[in-house]
C-alpha cells in the first residue's frame, strides 16, 4: 500500500517540524512512528535538524533499528531508542526523543516531574528516571547501542515518559497525533511546575484526576483541535498558509472521528 | 438585525485571535460574548484553537449552553464556564477562559494572585480560588456539567477573574474590549509577581489603589489605545497589515467615544 | 526649521516603535524628545501604543505639558512626566516612560537596581525610587498632574533613571539616541540580575567601573551602532527591510562622527 | 587563494548573523576566524552588531590585532579578544565574544558554570573565571589593549570557555563551525543550569562523560546537523529560505565529511 505509506511519511516529517516549531526539539531530537502497515519496522529521518525533516528523509526500519534500504545520507545515532521501544511495547505506535529547555531542569535536578494541570495529566501518574550510569557507568550519553536502548525501553516500562538523567526525555503514544500532543504539553506542565515551585508549593493532580484528564484530553477530539493549531502555526512560518481560508490540517484520520456528538 | 450580529462574530473571532498571539490561550480555552441584541444568548465559536477562530465559526448559544441551530461540527465540552457566568451576571457581556503560562502557577501553588502594578489593578481587589474537588471530589478537571459551570460562577462571584486550581482562570467583563485587557494585564501582572517573589518581596497596590487605577484604565481611551495595538500586532502575523499607512483596528464603539477629551 | 522638526518628529516615532520592538513597552509608555530647535518645547505622540507611533502622530509641546495646536485626538495623560523633568533638566532632551517586564520586579519588590555587567553601566551608580503614596497618598497611580511629575522629576534628581514603585520606570537621556540605549540595556541588566539573585549572589559593578563603562558605552560608536541594530531588525518586522543590501540606518549626525578614530 | 578567502569571509559574516539569530549575540560581541591560509592573521568584521554583518564588513588582521589594510569605518574596541588568543593558541582557528543572557547571570553571581547535559559538554571539565580587576583594578571593563587580551588568554589556559566578571564570556574553537556549536550549546547549558538550581539541585556530567560526551557531539555529523539547522533559521528570517526545497546550508568541507558511516 504506497499511498498509506507515503501518507505516513508526511505525517512523521510534519510532526518533527511541529514540534520543533513549538520549542520542544532543536537541532538534535527525532519524532518516529511504526510503519502504518507492518509493525515490525517503524519509520524514521535520516540524520537531520527535525525542523527541516522532509517526507522524502524519511526511511524504514527494522526494530533492530537497521535501515531496511541502505542509504548514503547519515542516520542517527540513537536509533536504538525507538526501535527497542517498539519491540518492547506493541501498543506504542509513535516515539519522541527530545531536550526541551523546561523538561531538562528535571532531569539535571531530580525532581519529580508530576501532572499539574489537566492538559498535562497525559504524562501520567508516574515518570520513571533512567540513568545511563546505572547499567552502564561513564558514558558519552548517547543511547545507541541495542543494550542501551533496552535498558531504556524497561525503564520506561508501562509508562508513557521516561526521564533520562543529564540528556533529555522519550515520549510514546499509541498514535502519532497522541505522542505530538503528550510530547508538547508535557514540556508545557514542566514549565508551569518550574514557576509553582519558585512560588513555594506544588500541589499535583490526584492519581484519578491524572487518569480521568488524561483519558479525556487524548479523545480524538482534543487530540484533532491541537494538531490543527501546532499545524497551522508551522504553515505560518513556513509560509505554505493561506491565511482566513485556511483549511484544517488534521489528518483524515482524525476529522472522520469528529462526526462523533461528545465534545470539547 | 443581522448586521449587529455579524460584527459581533467578527469582533469575538478576533478577540480569540488576538488573546492568543498574546501568548495567553494555545490549543485550549475560548473568548465568548453575549449576544449584542438579546441577552439570553451568547456567541461561542465551534470547537477549535482560538488562534484560528473565524466569523464564521461562531455560532448562537442559550445560557443553558446549548446550541440555538445545531451543527455538524464539535462544539467546546465547557460550555457551561460561558453559560452559567451570564445567568448569574446580567452585568457581565463577555467571559474568557484560558490556561495561561503565567496564571497556572498560581492554580499550582495556591499563592494569591495581586495586583502589583496599575495595569494590572484590573483584577480587582480579590482573586478568588475555585477546585473542582471541593464539590465533585476527583474529576477530569473539566467543566462540563451545568452544576459544575454554576459551581464555578458562585465562586467568581461579584469578581472578575476566579482561577481554578490546577486548571487554569476564567475572566468576566462588561464589553469585549474590557475583558481582551483585563485577560491579557492580568497575565502579564502574574508573570510579574512571579519575579518579584524570586526578589524575596512582593509589595501589592493597596484596596484604595486597585479600585482607582483599575477604574482609570477600563475607560474607553487606554481600553481602544491597547486594543488597537494587539489588533496590529495580529495583523502583522497574519499578514493583513497594511505597514505605515494602516488605520487602527479599534471598533468603532470605542473610536466614538475617542471625542470625550479626558486621556491618558 | 521645519526640515529639522520633520526630520525629529521621524527619529522619535522610529525610537517609540524600536523600543517596543525590543519589548520594553507595550501598549502603554511613551518615548519624547526635546523640540530640536526650541528648547521650552518637547515632541510626544497623541495617544497610542509606541509600537504604532509614525511621524504624523508627534506633536509639540509646552514645558508645562499643553499641546501647541489642539487637536480632535486623544492626548496621553502622563504628559507631566516629559514635561516636568524637561523643565527641572536642561540637560536631558529624550525621556522614556515604560512598564518593562524585567523592571518591573524591582518596582514591586523594592529589590535595589545594580549595574551589573558593562552594557548596564549607563543606569548609572545609583537608580532611586519614587513612591506615589509618599506625596500623594492612595491615588490611581498615573501621574497626571504637574505636581506629580515635579515630584517624580526631584526624585530622579541628576541621575538617569527613576524607579516608580508599583508602576514602571522613568528614563533620561542626552540625546534620543543615548535614551534609547540606556532604556533598552537597563531593561537587560535588570533580567540578567533577577537570574543573578536566583544563583545566590549579585556582585554588581564598582562605582568607578560604572562610571568608565557608563561613559565609555555612551560614546558615538557604541551608540550609533546599537542604533544600527535596533533600527533594522525594527525594519525586519516591519517588512521594509531591502535585505542583505540594507543600509545602515543610523541617523546622519551620528554617522558623521564615525569618523573619529576611537572605537570599539 | 582569492577563492578561499572569500568562502572564509562568507562564513564568518554567517556565523555572526547565525549565532545572533540564536539570540546569544545582541548589539554587541564578535565572532571571528583565522585566516585560511595565513595563521598569522584573523578576520574579522569592521564595527557593526553582528546580526547585521555581511561578506564584505571582513577584514583581515595581524595576531597584534591591527588591520592589514586600514579602512575608514570604525573598528572594534576588543579586537585585542581575538588576537591574543590566537596567538596563545595555535590550535584555536575561531573565537567568540557574547553578552548571553543566560551566561550573565554566571559571570554576576560568581556560580560555577558545569556541564549539565550532554550537549553542554562541549564547554569542557572547567570554565575559568577572570576578573578585569585582579591584573587591573577599576576600569571600563573594555578589553582594549594588548596586556588586558593577553591576560584574558592565559585565564582561558587550555580551556575552551572562559567566563568574565560583570561582563560576558569568551569562546574558542578549533573550527568555526565547531565554535558556533559551542558558543550556542553552552548558552542553552547555561538556562538550564540555572532552572535546575532554582529546583534545588545541580547534578552535572562527571569528568569522563563531559569528555566523552564532548567528543562525540563534535564529530563532523553532529556539528554540520546543527550547522544545517541555524543557518535555514536564519534563511527564514531574512527572506532566503527557499522553503520545502531548500537544500543544506552547510558548508561544504563539512558535507565532504559526511560520507564516513559513524552517525547520530
Amino acid at each position: 500500500m504506497p499511498n498509506k505509506l507515503d501518507g505516513a511519511r508526511t505525517l512523521v516529517a510534519r510532526a518533527n517540524r511541529m514540534i520543533a516549531n513549538e520549542g520542544v526539539l532543536d537541532a538534535f531530537g527525532h519524532v518516529t512512528m511504526r510503519h502504518p502497515t507492518d509493525p515490525g519496522r517503524f519509520l524514521m529521518s535520516r540524520s537531520r535538524a527535525p525542523e527541516l525533516v522532509q517526507p522524502e528523509d524519511i526511511h524504514e526500519f527494522t526494530l533492530d533499528s537497521q535501515i531496511v534500504k541502505p542509504i548514503e545520507a547519515r542516520l542517527y545515532g540513537e536509533r536504538v531508542i525507538h526501535g527497542e521501544i517498539y519491540k518492547a511495547r506493541p501498543d506504542v505506535n509513535a516515539v519522541c526523543h527530545h531536550h526541551a529547555p523546561s523538561i531538562l531542569p528535571f532531569c539535571i535536578s531530580g525532581m519529580e516531574l508530576k501532572p499539574v494541570y489537566h492538559l498535562g495529566a497525559t504524562l501520567g501518574a508516574t515518570v520513571p528516571f533512567w540513568d545511563s550510569r546505572d547499567d552502564f557507568g561513564d558514558t558519552n550519553l548517547i543511547v545507541a547501542k541495542p543494550e542501551e536502548g533496552a535498558s531504556l525501553a524497561r525503564a520506561l516500562g508501562q509508562n508513557w515518559i521516561v526521564l533520562m538523567r543529564r540528556h533529555g526525555a522519550t515520549v510514546a503514544g499509541t498514535t502519532l497525533e497522541e505522542l505530538t500532543f503528550r510530547t508538547i504539553y508535557t514540556a508545557r506542565n514542566a514549565a508551569m511546575q518550574i514557576h509553582a515551585h519558585g512560588l513555594g508549593h506544588v500541589s499535583p493532580l490526584t492519581k484519578a484526576e491524572t487518569s480521568l484528564a488524561g483519558e479525556y484530553n487524548l479523545r480524538p477530539g482534543p487530540v484533532a483541535r491541537a494538531w490543527e493549531y501546532w499545524s497551522v502555526r508551522l504553515d505560518k512560518v513556513e509560509g505554505t498558509w493561506r491565511g482566513q481560508k485556511a483549511k484544517a490540517a488534521a489528518p483524515k484520520k482524525l476529522k472522520a472521528k469528529r462526526k462523533t456528538k461528545r465534545r470539547r
